[in-house]
């Protein structure tokens, strides 16, 4: 699958004892965490209580170059954020983290998540006289954080009281004069980090791939329900949220959203898809002489599909290595298939072959047609298309845009149909049973409920989306 | 006098019963009030009820370009601001207009001044849960009006409730979903006027040079203390908040702000220039062979002094039409004195003539001092300069820039001592009396605070510059 | 007028004997010099026979930052270049300095004027295997002089030998790894100046006003035909093509193009413009109240005119100091007349009053118009326009963009016709015989042709304007 | 590895009988061509003999939006170039299609390739009067074909006296005003093929991965010396110079600069390096666990040597998708490994095996030795390093920037050496005999001289660096 689906975001932290370049790994954890948001991005550097931030929208090394790093500055504390990209709701306001100025001192916010309350909650803080300045649940959750920050004793308590209010998915880090803040809501739907650098810097991070690209080393996941405060003492943990629910897990960023190197929950995303590749083919074999995936979240289940089948795995497609948000999208160029410009069939690969193509989810199947398609123009006999995920049938409350039922084709059409439409000879989904087994030694439930409609917490009568199609402007 | 007093900002509104070119007349109007502002600028266009905003860093034709302004799109209403340039401010998140959501509806805020109370309301509000994004008092303002939009039944009625907590100078915009409002303090500090188009279309601007650049007619000032209500009933006044204090508009608005082709209070500005010569003559007549003004500012007065003193008047400078805000300053060009830069002496008026050289202000001495020096090199044989403006002994609290005594060079000096510093052979200020009567027939009472040190409000101990050094990053 | 003429180029070099700033000596140079190009410019560095340059479109300030002048480094001879501005011809290519590669080693030229004899040497030597990748007549000069110069001992003799070829008016800066170059055409039509620096480095530049910006002082303009040679032995001078013709300096100089500020052949464009409207009172005297300019070159002739007639001199217009290049151009603001947004009047000047309105020359007269109206509609009871040019007949072929008789307003309709359509009460125009006796002891002869038709030098039979239509892309 | 060797260049041209999108066909080839060269790009259309173009450093989509792409506009033939990438030689003046203007009319030129004899011709030019503005190629051959133009009776004629001169490698595109031409030197160093769109239209490409961009299909490859001339009459050809040497055509194409999904002389790019695995698993056999490519070029060849020793393939780097050209370059980032950044090692392949590592070449060995240690230290046991080529040994004069001796770490080292500098347990590189057999079917010999030294053409004896260190500036 090719971009269809978006993470809202990802989140990256840094607390050191010293000043030091906290602005810079901050960036390089952003930049690991990239394919989590490409919409806009923002770093806020704490250098002794003088919080500076910057944040536009763009990719992160589009947004800071070497003077913007340098006007950050160092500091001993730090937090990031990516925010995904969708055209309507482009916008610079909404870029995170959030800087709050306060009585008690700025504060700084980043999340990754949905509320399905935040409706009912901005109304509320709206009727007492608040002012929202744009559409991000972290604006809602810095109002109920500083709702009762005067009456706690510490920002700690505040966010532990404020916790009690927020309702959905939430994975955040927080950041005041003195402490970084890190917490999970307590069902645990997106995941969450502790890494630790060679010096003793604590570390968080909305994946692990992003501690290994500045040197640090995973500790482990923050605990759903868990505050994680950092501070001069050393880090420490507040379990008031813990055990409440059982926990439930995006199993969609096993297969699609995290990244292979990344370790969520004790289990590796690389592996978990070479599961899913080996799954795929036992519920759906067949007679074939090559198998391969669609780059690059489609890539490892292939190959574990290959593995499994015993039929070779092989490179079907070429990538542009170039492909930029630039690029320009005419009648023209999308009458020749956007497809094509950023993939193209290796020939030699399929020519005359039985292929399986193997690719991580079907969501309206316009893509997925297109890619069969250029795969039948190489030359291919035989193409049967095994799909890692089960077919979205509900919508995402909890921070991806799987949205309303029209648009998802298995919502619209039967099997058959969708084999039709897509043009492939045969067409096998993995089973909701073996999703959830992909991560063998994962330690916590998972969330299927885009499969299944089994929400692991009410959701609101109207769809999701609508949230984010409130616009005030730019 | 060279752009070192600086105007906080200027805003523009428009009204018209059809969906028309909103967005391109405010821009317009925004760029004959771009030297009340340079550092940023933005626009909101209501579209029945939509609102759509952009602001940024850069001057009017930077920020906007034909792209920018489609965007922004047409409309029925429209508020514009600029905002002044002082480096260490420079900050996105403190362009105007401030937009902001509210469960009665949109509202969008733009004001030029300054609270004598921000920080005290600030704190109450803080205290009370509101979460700040930017230091602007627009931002204040903003709180004041919500915390009583619930219970009050129209928004000019939640504007009437606030203006009771609000202490100082505003002249301001504001847009909700169907209405336009203005409103000026009951003191009256910065300047108002109301215009109307051609097709019956109303219009807001700080300075009615705005209503030339777009067709509109001067219609009247805004009163001290009033409330303008414009909706599709026409227009109509509150002014439960006039009369309650004496008026005091600040004289130096007709002395540098405002631009000579507008019209204060009845009064032109240019003429109040002209007027400022001739009472600088005057008081401080002197035997000489040519009168010159420093561009711009300094123009209208010398050709006052010069008709008053039958002395010939003279171009003694060219302006470099050319100087943009990125002008490079280094140490080389430094050194060359930046003055030379931008301006140049026309040595056949001033070589060998014994040269009265008027100006508007003094404030540190040192672009007196460069100016004196360049007529000096050029061959004057003897200079006198007259400063339309008395010495600046005291801070303004009201929205301009004239801060702290240790920089005011008449703080420091005795009269002797500036005269010797900035090179000239003799020097004479404007006195305290003319200059209450240089807007002959306005119809207001002036603040001149700053010569006289008679505040027309209790103003605070901190000196008022701290309130813009409060910085939370950007 | 108001920038409907357009100069072609100007020029500047700096030639210090130790290495030193000439990068940002020459740009403020250039900065000085903005009013004569606005379309592109350019800076050539030579660090030791190292070349470095950069040239770009846009505005001095524009194309060069901080970064732009470090990278560009100091060196001991440099030269600069700035370019006007017709939207059809805005091309990089264009832009100049010129910079070439030779076996004899790197060379630099930069040049302002036009050649009458360009297609007949460009065709010349095409075909004896030229490439050409500008339609600059600066690259025509520099195969005429790479022509000669392998089997000259020098590069001022290759020089020297091109000079016979070339016809035309060009003031031309060249530079070679050890020399800098100044050389005026035998007829002096562009003029060009030599200062020196008070370390005694020496200066050329198209006016002295860019020695001011400096700190040089004038030592003398160059010769028609000169060649000026600067090297490590000095400054001296080639004679060989100087009073072979009578010299023709551009009239139009003093009226329009040079900066007041600047002495060009001893004479003060300040004060020529003063006589200007001396003159023009003689010539068309009228019952008044009031004398005004329309800034910024009708200042100084309604000085002279004022002066001369007695009539008081007033402040008619404030000029918009914020225009750029970037202000936005739509139908609306079209409609809503374009002059009005750079211009408006000071109502208190003009209301009521008999005007006598100077301007410098009229073209097409549409901008006239919307002066005169502006006047109107300000109130004026009466408006006599007064310029201080003769009508312009015929066409420049001499490096101004005064072009095809079909669109010179002159050329079209009788003076009745004119006043009546710029909606004037009169109009005068200065006669051909005063505007010769402008620059009271220049010691030069001056090209009228665009008002005469006597062309100094035989022109070719296709218009001028063709050269420039000449379009290869970008 | 990783982008350490540099192709110079890319062609792409179409021609078809109407005017149509030629602009953007260009475009989508030139994108699919921008793995050989990321510094620079261009495009010139040529609308019924009015040539309009663009260029300028940066990737495609950077230089070329949709504003861009329609000032391009529609036209029947057009050309286009990437250009490689190294700081110091970055210049927009470089930058081609060249387009140059000539009394026979206009003509525009790309090509890839390195002259050998270019110093040499660029001297006698410039001794016959000719000026140079960059230090291309393109600018030498184009004086060689125009030196020929006013004698020949057409261009291709022009051209065919051209390549009499010409030595070295070149692969050409040529646009006049009404034909395409293309042409490949006699040796065929650089590939260069045909393909025809649907209707009817020729396209040229460097590869046959931008016919699949575009839907074209492809034709056949530019003979080594044919001239291939697209006119109205279509496409004929001129094989002159066909015949006259052995072909020799970089064998370092199918190793590392081609695009796997490209068809080289009748020989897939993908298959090749499948093949270049089995050669090298058959001459440096070991015991292993997993076998994994450096992305992306190392993959094929990997995936080919897993095939012929059964040890499974695996999944051993993620890569960031978002590399940018912008990445910072800190004191930092560099000490954490710059690698790191852009790629990670998915530990759950590697930890705990004996890993075979393929790799396409070894320049200077820190990359190598980088990645090995990343890999090292996601807990393999063993780390058995293999190559697709040969030792580099020796300069490349064709157009690559293999360079000098002393940076080549096979010409510093012994294989141990070199084995224990890049922290290896074992090292092979293929044979000299086996990568002459990579292309199977290819039917032309090729040139690998920088492996043996053995150049088919006489070679300067200055270092072919050299002509891109001469710099006039920008």
């Amino acid at each position: 699958m090719f971009g269809n689906i978006r993470e809202e975001c990802g989140v990256f932290a840094i607390y050191s004892k010293e000043k030091t370049d906290v602005n810079i790994q901050t960036y390089m954890g952003l930049y690991a965490l990239q394919h989590r948001g490409q919409e806009s991005c923002g770093i806020v550097v704490n250098d002794n209580g003088v919080f500076t931030h910057h944040r536009d929208l763009g990719l992160v090394p589009e947004v800071f170059d070497s003077e913007r790093l340098n006007k950050l500055g160092k500091g001993n504390i730090s937090i990031g954020h990516v925010r995904y990209s969708t055209k309507k709701q482009a916008a610079r306001n909404n870029a995170q983290p959030l800087v709050i100025r306060h009585v008690k001192g700025p504060m700084a916010l980043a999340h990754n998540g949905a509320l399905v309350n935040s409706s009912e909650l901005r109304t509320k803080y709206e009727l007492n006289g608040a002012i929202f300045h744009s559409i991000n649940d972290a604006e809602v959750i810095a109002y109920a954080i500083t709702e009762r920050r005067l009456t706690c004793t510490s920002i700690e308590e505040a966010l532990r009281e404020a916790m009690y209010k927020l309702k959905g998915a939430y994975s955040l880090v927080l950041m005041s004069p003195k402490k970084l803040l890190a917490a999970r809501d307590p069902i645990g739907f997106r995941p969450l980090s502790i890494g630790i650098m060679p010096d003793g810097a604590y570390v968080i991070s909305s994946e692990s791939c992003a501690f290994d690209s500045i040197g640090a080393e995973f500790l482990r996941d923050v605990l759903p329900g868990e505050i994680v405060i950092i501070d001069e003492d050393g880090l420490r943990s507040d379990t008031t949220h813990c055990n409440k629910y059982e926990s439930h897990l995006c199993v969609f960023e096993y297969v699609y959203f995290a990244r292979p190197d990344s370790v969520i929950e004790g289990s590796s995303v690389h592996r978990a898809r070479l599961r899913a590749g080996k799954y795929l083919w036992r519920e759906h074999p067949v007679e074939a002489d090559i198998v391969i995936g669609v780059p690059d979240s489609g890539l490892d289940a292939a190959l574990g599909l290959a593995r499994e089948s015993g039929i070779p795995y092989g490179i079907g497609f070429i990538k542009n290595r170039y492909i930029g948000r630039t690029f320009i999208q005419t009648t023209q160029t999308e009458r020749t298939n956007a497809v094509k410009i950023k993939l193209n069939a290796v020939r030699d690969t399929v020519a005359g072959k039985r292929v399986i193509l193997v690719d991580d989810s079907i969501v309206r199947g316009t893509t997925s047609k297109r890619i069969v398609s250029l795969i039948r123009e190489a030359g291919a006999s035989e193409i049967h298309v095994r799909i890692s995920s089960p077919p979205f049938l509900n919508p995402c409350y909890f921070g991806t845009d799987i949205d309303s039922r029209e648009k998802l084709i298995a919502c619209r059409m039967s099997h058959e149909k969708i084999t039709e439409a897509i043009g492939a000879d045969s067409l096998g989904f993995i089973s909701v049973g073996s999703i959830n087994k992909l991560a063998g030694n994962a330690k916590c439930g998972f969330c299927d409920a885009c499969f299944t409609g089994k929400y692991p917490l009410e959701v609101p009568d109207e769809p999701p989306v609508d949230k984010f199609t409130r616009k005030i402007g730019e």
